[in-house]
């Protein structure tokens, strides 16, 4: 046997256990369930449906892998947020610091009010003064010390309920919807009211979504220069995008460039969002997370059938919006096997 | 012999193969010149070395897949920008057009210079009035209808001195980097002073950088309704971010939120961006384009020894911080085999 017929068996071979492989491999996959934290239902079926039909080439549904781009709404979308967002508990924190370097601070509102730990005074706090906190206490510092301070205060702060890190919270189908998508050639955004910049810090390690797929509402940074010439970026209290709202579909042009076709939500503030990328021209996939399940997790918004002026950012009328476009909702308690991970 | 010994023998065969092919596959890279149209010289050397130091594992200099981030300034440093920006051309051939739909701006300066033709007096309009220009034909309609007037544009028009879409003007041995870098794991953005959305319409066709990897100067836009209900986004004459100068790595902070490890441009508009990126920690490559080609493209900046009072964009100061911090110099007359792809 000369050595080119040796080659050419040892190829075809090759290519065979190759192929036998690959045919184990896409079998196996098959066979797979993508969601297994989701109850078998029309909500998750709606989910299947939308992937196969943007993903079947030759179909008028198809979406070309580049315009594959899926938005997702983080707080109360992708992890817990209720009673009080994980951002503002952090600025809460960071109160009595600020003060040690600001002390005229100290006997003005709000922050009196915080450092005198009155936790039903400060849930009292009026929206603009929370804005006020937020503000001072997400701006003043270069963005390198602002990573480095949020990632030190997750490695401690504990949720009041389950007593674990904030970063374990985020609910399991979401991930694996996440995970179903990029597997599918979508390209996964976090379009978050929350801030840019705080939610950047762990998106890679608790989504897996790095940190230039992170769109939220950000400030002004200001180029300047340390006194041996470094260069740096300080993050200033002045707000460049409010994304919320009309500013979610806005800030997604701002940053992707490009309208999504799939969204999901759970909260007033991503009506407009889910109303733009659900009418783009072709398949469409908008979902809303409802938070029906008080033993699990939480019953608020509409679960709860009160009128809307007692329910905040998640209404009946967005509820009806959804029934009325198609939107698909999304219920915790029914749809969900598991919520946690570390549910049983 | 039984299955179970058969199955392992096309198992070692196969591995065999794959590492065979993997072996003959590396040894054809290793010989296939990446950069083709680059002489050989220190600054060609400099790129390479750069991509091993970055991408050899367990070297001091490895840099993570993640954070393989190199941007590019579009105009001068990817494709021709002299004697005047194709985005400038665009707007002052949008202004009948304009003038049309708003009559009272026909006698009005500098609309009134614009419509007479005059080529030297247009060229003489001062930068506020080039601005307002570009502010009234960049905005007011819908990014969708925008997209669609700069793809039609861009289809139709030429450069004045080639007589070719302005599309085939990008340089080859920069589009050889692009690729070069991607195929070494790198994520490709362009920062560029032009706009956000006037770029993205065709940076995927020229460069193979997707709309969501253009940073740009970005107006504000407006999530509004049409008369059916329709959901869109109107560009308004109002500026968001002004990407040149502080802007770039500011815009780099907004848009993708870590400091890139490489960064190309070619005037004072990419100071900040080449200074920012080369004094972060680690293997860093700042490189600046000199336009020193008088004969296959165009000389002009220091390459002429003027003073920089008569210069424009690109400084003697520029070049002379180039040297201090070790930023590369591309000298396009010498680093370069063949600028254009249609260059015999």
């Amino acid at each position: 046997m000369n050595s080119a017929i040796a080659f050419s068996h040892w190829g075809r071979l090759g290519a065979l256990t190759l192929s036998a492989l690959l045919f184990v491999g896409s079998q196996a996959q098959a066979q797979t369930d993508p969601l297994p934290s989701w109850n078998d239902g029309p909500t998750k079926q709606g989910i299947v449906e939308f992937v196969k039909a943007t993903t079947t080439q030759g179909t008028p549904t198809f979406v070309p892998s580049a315009e594959r781009i899926a938005t997702f709404d983080q707080d109360g979308t992708l992890w817990v947020s209720h009673p009080m967002y994980s951002q503002v508990m952090y600025c809460l924190d960071q109160v009595p610091a600020l003060v040690e370097k600001k002390p005229h601070l100290k006997a003005v509102e709000p922050f009196k009010t915080v450092l005198s730990g009155n936790r039903e005074a400060i849930a009292k706090l009026p929206m603009k003064e929370l804005e006020e906190i937020l503000a001072m206490t997400l701006s003043g510092m270069s963005v390198d010390e602002f990573n480095t301070q949020v990632k030190a205060w997750f490695a401690k702060a504990k949720d009041p309920r389950w007593h674990r890190p904030f970063t374990e919270l985020s609910y399991q189908p979401m991930q694996e919807v996440l995970a179903y998508l990029r597997a599918n050639g979508y390209k996964t955004y976090i379009v978050t009211g929350g801030g840019q910049d705080f939610v950047r810090v762990y998106s890679e390690a608790v989504y897996g979504i790095p940190p230039e797929q992170v769109v939220g509402t950000a400030g002004v940074t200001n180029y300047e220069y340390q006194k041996d010439g470094e260069p740096f970026l300080i993050k200033e209290p002045k707000l460049l995008l409010n994304d919320n709202n009309a500013g979610k579909p806005e800030g997604i042009h701002l940053m992707v460039g490009r309208r999504p076709v799939a969204a999901f939500g759970n909260s007033t503030g991503d009506r407009q969002m889910l109303e733009y990328i659900h009418s783009g021209k072709g398949a469409r996939l908008a979902m809303l997370v409802l938070h029906d399940d008080a033993k699990r997790e939480y019953a608020y918004g509409p679960a709860l059938g009160l009128p809307d002026t007692k329910v905040g950012t998640f209404t009946q009328a967005l509820l009806a919006e959804a029934q009325t476009h198609g939107w698909m909702v999304i219920s915790m308690k029914n749809d969900w096997k598991r919520i946690f991970t570390f549910d049983e």
